[in-house]
């Protein structure tokens, strides 16, 4: 198995390491370690490289059949799928990966649902603030008796923060249904992460976000089953960060991550 | 199914439920939640609510089986585990659980790995000062090409700060391959839960841990396999503050948790 990566889907191995790895050993564990999952996962499009890290956070190489995506339903989005989809590999799944990472040049907020998600992004290659919403919303909670996650997307909602943000929720299957809510009542986050894990509610929750999400054309990259959790969800955003890193240094075609209408 | 604990094993539903939970919401759904896991693992021993986190915490009721337990040797700990033993359920396995609920009892520092495990411990129901190891030795790291991970731990270790404390390694085999030479040196934490995941000695850096902290006397938690993370390090820990609040509030007998030698 090679280690040189698919034409236009990464950089060298060494760009490909863990931004957090900047020892000797940490870089060659990294690079060994994305190795293995490169000769269990395919690395032909975008779309592999999240399937691919699913399986690096997890530890299971079954982990990349349970990665779902969806994608941008709105006309400037499709004909740049068609025109990428000419000029090389391109996986209708690549979308929602386009998306975040080019929110993730933007510097667009990324905003996780609690502290633990937050603490799991890479402080590296990107100039995104990232921001938890767990805090906000205490008052909602109390006087309605609703999770503290879930009100506290709901108030940040309040304030505009999830319109182009990425939004990951790591954690809570109600923070989940809550950014559910928000984009059916018209809130356009730049790309959904969402892998909340457990027996309740978490499956329901991905699920209602990916129906929720693609009526209304928000990108997303969730998880199907009861598994998932902060690390996952952390993974998976750093991987986006990862992508834009590739754009930046030119290891991925600028013209994969097409500028936004509102950036160009 | 019934909702009741298995006496001595817990509490009162509503003292299971997460101590994050606060609200009405919150509660009920981390009670349905553990119910659903109380389906699905035995809930008889000390070691069970071990097993029954794991589940919890990645989704996966395989999960329960790849669960290990070392434990201490001295013959203190062994007369407690006869003496348990014959007054209600056992497990060989529980020794770990009550070194750990004992340590929270004592209130002694739990130091992580890195700081998205250390988020992730509650700030409910103990007294213990929580820090992360990543931050520290950066010079031993630079200097030696080890990663920074292990190169923290060995220079915490140096200041004595792993020696009865609840040691915790969520995310970084080499932390926990660095851990394992510091109990071969002498270093005695109080417990060590140790799960870290992925394909490049995730598994063997846990293997060792095992090996050394058998030969040594210090309880474990690990986990076998490629499988783990710092959701399930986070997770795990949390459930030993549990069983420690469910001894102060007499829902477990503190007989079952026994005083170390140096605190009675």
């Amino acid at each position: 198995m090679t280690t040189e990566n698919a034409a236009g889907t990464g950089g060298p191995d060494r760009e490909y390491a863990d931004l957090g790895a900047t020892t000797e050993n940490a870089m060659a564990i990294a690079e060994t370690s994305m190795d293995r999952v490169r000769e269990i996962v395919p690395h032909e499009t975008l779309a592999d490289r999240i399937r691919g890290k699913s399986v690096h956070a997890t530890g299971d190489p079954e982990f990349q059949h349970l990665i779902r995506f969806t994608g941008a339903t709105d006309d400037d989005e499709l004909a740049a799928d068609a025109a990428i989809a000419d000029g090389g590999p391109a996986d209708a799944d690549d979308q929602p990966v386009r998306a975040g990472a080019r929110a993730v040049l933007d510097s667009r907020p990324i905003v996780t649902d609690i502290t633990m998600v937050k603490a799991g992004i890479t402080g590296r290659g990107h100039d995104c603030p990232v921001r938890k919403a767990i805090g906000n919303g205490t008052e909602l909670a109390e006087r309605t008796g609703m999770t503290r996650t879930a009100a506290s997307v709901l108030e940040l909602d309040r304030d505009g923060v999830y319109d182009d943000a990425i939004a990951v929720v790591g954690n809570a299957p109600t923070a989940a249904l809550a950014l559910a809510d928000c984009i059916e009542d018209g809130t356009r986050p730049a790309v959904v992460v969402a892998t909340p894990v457990g027996f309740v509610k978490a499956a329901e929750s991905r699920a209602r976000l990916r129906e929720v999400a693609a009526a209304h054309g928000v990108p997303t990259i969730t998880n199907v089953g009861r598994r998932g959790g902060s690390g996952l969800a952390a993974g998976l955003t750093n991987e986006l960060i990862h992508v834009a890193s590739d754009v930046r240094q030119g290891a991925i075609d600028a013209a994969w991550v097409p500028e936004s209408p509102e950036t160009s």
